[in-house]
């Protein structure tokens, strides 16, 4: 299977920030093969005259929970405790597997329509999870979200971590690695260091990501200094939770020193400006911790608290409020925006995507320039930051293939969908109303 | 001409904050004469089945400057003076009433397909605008932006003032109100109190509005506390500037004392969040000015300065800026933001719309909520804020007439516009490339 691409302009985010015009873009199987300005002489299977439009590298969301998306908007506008005691908890306790898979189709449906060729996800009910991800055609790094409570950790019991094992059996690399499985601890408030040792030893052992929470309020952060005298970063680095390819949510409050460490041990930070302000969880010093050469992927959190899935959004937000805070607006640019939500994401999740290249993953998107809000068009980048939004996305081809052109999904089956979320997952989780 | 919308889910915008379900309005000519739930027995000249959808007030984009829209992303990134001296003010220079044309219509079309009613415009070759807005449909408050460099004013000579005179003449109350001319000072730091009095006499003349860019950046708030030992808005109030009805621009760096002045002078302030951190203007205390009791619209400012007309994503803006910086995630909530961009506005610029209401105009916006991005919906305002962006604008009904209804303009001419665009303005303005 070779697919042409030809006839757009293409965003390649590259080290030279290229963007070429009447560029041909050619994908075998799942990956490019060949970026470029020469019409390249083969017999091809499939053409896509993207008859100028814009093609970039798909999206990498790099931090959600999916399945919540069942809880878009509900309880919103409460205070964080409210929220989670008298909202979000009393309906986890009642997902079920066919639930999740509902919330999870619908989850995809946004993403895919909106540019999202990638995520990690943190989340229970993982292998149903990870099954509608690879029936969807997007890339998943996908890790059970882990709590203790209780002092020590057993791990032949902890449904958790049987969970994990089950998950690196099953999923771990499948089909070319759509699927990676990443361990995980929840938060430092959540925990405690008997499941930091072990999930330290589990990514150590099996040689996988690790993604957890980090100083997403002052609260937390400020508990934990108390507690262990250092931030949640500096706490859970004395357990070798930092001894591998490290996704870090949040990181609001982390300090200076975190930044340096962050730096040392090659860890991504992933902004969540959306979720942050709208859980007044605060603003994190993105431009700072740039210059402390901490690296800034991009996420939308959980829809419960954006409450969309939409990554363009969470790119003009990520880059306007920091000009604003600053009264600068020479501040974290448009490409440094993108940079986020393709090739920092990509980094942070062990990827060969989020840029056009040969060699790369065929995660590529395309936006319909002749939008009236993309119109005229005098910087692409401008454009694509500042004045698209996920509306704007008129392909989705994953890992080589066209999942969704033009509002027609081909990997989703909407209708048994619509029908889940109305007969069983609504009712289930939230009555008859 | 009747019409009826039924089997709607109405977002009344009263100040009970009522959501009818199943509900029904009656449409007359131009305005609102039902709204509730029992189904009106009369005879409908046209019938809409709002499918379950959500119905509500159009929005007020109480702030902008529509031909800018041919700027779109222009020079974007920059610092301020670079922007507007090598940039923007350059190719304002070379407008001409065709370009301006073409501009303002597909502003109208960005505006009109994202559920915007009414606009408040400061601009230049204003004549124009409020044709192309009467032939579009909507409702307009128009100003001829003023400014004055030289030391005296002549009101039978300068050029602005003759274009207002004319501009009152033609278009003041044309269509019962369709247009409505405000008068205008671009700003303090733009102009002195030669243009101050004679724009504070032609509103008194006139009984017209007052439109004014206030304490927009800190350099103009503080130079101008150095040159008169007051802020622009006291220096303004003293040659009568909010003896009329008021809209004060952005406000960014408005004081407590300004605050008072505004309640008592019942002045709005119109937030335009996005604009503000894209050219590093800051942010508006917005609570404390609601606490003060000072009435808040919202707009989006030019396109080159926001990139997008965007009337959602502004509400969202708004509302999740305070949230963060506050963090607290009970302020400015949904509706104090929808009310912003609805009631508030219609207040501000004179107007009887903003609410679904008999003896209202019919200005009412439909939105998908079969939408992925809109499901579930646990939320009416939690949806519209958070979640909607303006691709979920089905409907657009202004002045009683659907000007806009699933992708399809029935006002605007939009291959004349994209021919104008592509063969007169954008080659006009930014040469051939």
């Amino acid at each position: 299977m070779k697919t042409l691409i030809y006839n757009c302009t293409a965003l390649l985010m590259d080290e030279g920030n290229t963007i070429l015009n009447n560029a041909f873009v050619v994908v075998e199987d799942i990956y490019i093969i060949y970026v470029g300005v020469e019409r390249p002489q083969a017999e091809f299977s499939q053409e896509i005259d993207a008859k100028g439009n814009v093609v970039m590298p798909g999206l990498v969301n790099a931090h959600t929970h999916i399945p919540m998306t069942l809880m878009r908007g509900y309880g919103g506008g409460c205070n964080l405790q409210t929220w989670l005691n008298d909202y979000i908890f009393p309906v986890e306790e009642k997902l079920d597997e066919r639930s999740v898979r509902a919330g999870v189709q619908l989850a995809l449906a946004e993403l895919i329509a909106s540019g999202v060729t990638t995520i990690a996800d943190m989340y229970m009910f993982c292998d149903a999870i990870c099954d509608e991800i690879v029936q969807a055609g997007i890339s998943g790094n996908i890790c059970r979200g882990m709590v203790l409570f209780a002092p020590t950790f057993d791990p032949n019991t902890n449904a958790g971590y049987l969970e994990m094992q089950a998950l690196m059996r099953d999923w771990h690399g499948k089909n070319d690695g759509q699927i990676l499985i990443d361990t995980c601890v929840h938060g430092e408030y959540t925990s405690n260091p008997a499941l930091w040792e072990a999930m330290a030893g589990f990514a150590k052992e099996h040689e996988i990501g690790m993604h957890v929470h980090v100083s997403e309020t002052k609260m937390e952060h400020e508990n934990c200094i108390e507690k262990y005298g250092k931030t949640p970063l500096q706490t859970l680095a004395d357990y070798g939770l930092w001894d591998t390819r490290s996704i870090l949510a949040h990181c609001v409050w982390t300090t200076e020193d975190d930044w340096a460490l962050m730096k040392e041990k090659d860890i991504t930070a992933v902004h969540n400006p959306v979720s942050n302000l709208k859980l007044g969880s605060g603003i994190a010093r993105i431009p700072k911790m740039m210059d402390a050469g901490v690296q800034i992927a991009l996420g939308t959190d959980g829809v419960a608290s954006n409450n969309s899935h939409d990554m363009f959004e969470e790119m003009k937000f990520a880059s306007l409020l920091q000009k604003g805070i600053s009264c600068n607006p020479t501040m974290v640019t448009a490409y440094d925006t993108l940079k986020m939500a393709t090739t920092n994401g990509a980094k942070a999740l062990g990827r060969k995507t989020g840029q056009l290249k040969e060699g790369y993953i065929a995660d590529i998107i395309m936006l319909n320039q002749s939008a009236f809000n993309l119109t005229p068009c005098h910087s692409v980048e401008e454009n694509l930051v500042y004045s698209a939004n996920g509306s704007n996305v008129c392909m989705n081809m994953s890992r080589g293939k066209v999942i969704y052109k033009d509002g027609e999904f081909f990997t989703l089956d909407i209708s048994k969908l619509q029908s889940e979320l109305k007969q069983y997952a609504l009712p289930l989780l939230f009555g008859s109303k």
